[in-house]
């Protein structure tokens, strides 16, 4: 059930998370305070701590939050292909990748905030577990859009569906970063992607 | 040919190098100034300017020299595989992965060192070409083991051994990022590693 309370404690999380977003994008993570993630968002410190324990998890949350919405329009745009029967015995998995991953709206400040967030992970064993928790469960996304793809066409995985969701998500992270690195625009960002996700996605797939 | 005045200037640039790498492990990139490297190496910061632009030049050439070590010791290993025979027709292809990896000695230093490495790269157009220049040669000499391989085994590629050079990186980088994340000690980091690539070698590799 959701209670005025419960409504108002996510209307501040959200606020707090847009917040935090804005600042990243002006500053940084490291000059993005909670501070300034309070006074952007019109709240207290004591707002900040009753909803988050500290400023990685708001930027964890953030991190977090992104993602779905990537693998939500990914799973909108698999489902629109379903429907106009893109997804029938004969489909060419390299366009269908292309399609698909042209509706992921990556850019380059995802980018940023994910590779920011990994190196947080890393020098912080309790925040990397908190992050590789978080991670787990977005390539259970992945996996579950992956087999639900397998399952309507004719296409045959060589790996299990979860395998093959870690694989592609790294080969994407590493191209995506290194379009990134050589200033590409999210356009092209997504293609370079997408063309190695393609060349991944031909060896997953059984002849 | 060596000069006694290019020997020094190697020799300046080789101390620079270790006096960065011994920082780089005990107070990390942020905390390893120019004038903690110069202090560390004994030169001074006009000696440092004279051997680097600056101290992220310093430290792209310090993660260059650790990733070509981990690339001569894969090529070693793989050099005494093919001695004893280990390349030959019928070869497990996943099981020499293993063979070469345990070679590679890469640990939570390098990992940490590469990944904030690639930040600054990200954060900087014309460090972030740099970056990308030094992996591109990289990618190359490991196209090349590949390729060496491929060439006395039964092994047959299906796709061009720079392609999978690039690949096999990704997986490697994104893989190890992960262990160090989960705390895992090098021996189990090289594990995790080499289980997912020897995941993509067999994907890789012609019926």
């Amino acid at each position: 059930m959701t209670t005025p309370a419960t409504r108002s404690r996510e209307n501040t999380r959200v606020r707090l998370l847009d917040a935090a977003a804005q600042l990243f994008a002006e500053v940084g993570l490291d000059g993005a305070s909670v501070e300034a993630v309070c006074d952007r968002a019109g709240f207290t410190r004591g707002a900040f701590y009753s909803n988050f324990d500290s400023k990685d998890e708001l930027f964890l949350m953030l991190a977090g939050s992104v993602a779905e919405q990537r693998i939500n329009a990914v799973r909108r745009r698999v489902d629109e292909i379903a429907a106009d029967g893109g997804l029938s015995e004969g489909c060419d998995p390299v366009e269908l990748v292309q399609q698909i991953m042209d509706s992921a709206e990556e850019d380059r400040l995802d980018v940023m905030l994910m590779s920011e967030i990994r190196i947080r992970a890393l020098r912080d064993a309790q925040f990397g577990a908190a992050y590789l928790a978080q991670e787990r469960e977005m390539v259970s996304s992945i996996a579950t859009i992956i087999s639900d793809i397998v399952s309507v066409s004719s296409l045959e995985l060589k790996v299990p569906a979860y395998d093959a969701a870690r694989m592609l998500m790294l080969i994407w992270e590493g191209m995506t970063v290194r379009g990134a690195m050589a200033g590409q625009d999210s356009d092209k960002l997504r293609h370079s992607g997408s063309e190695e996700l393609g060349r991944l996605v031909q060896l997953l797939l059984a002849e």
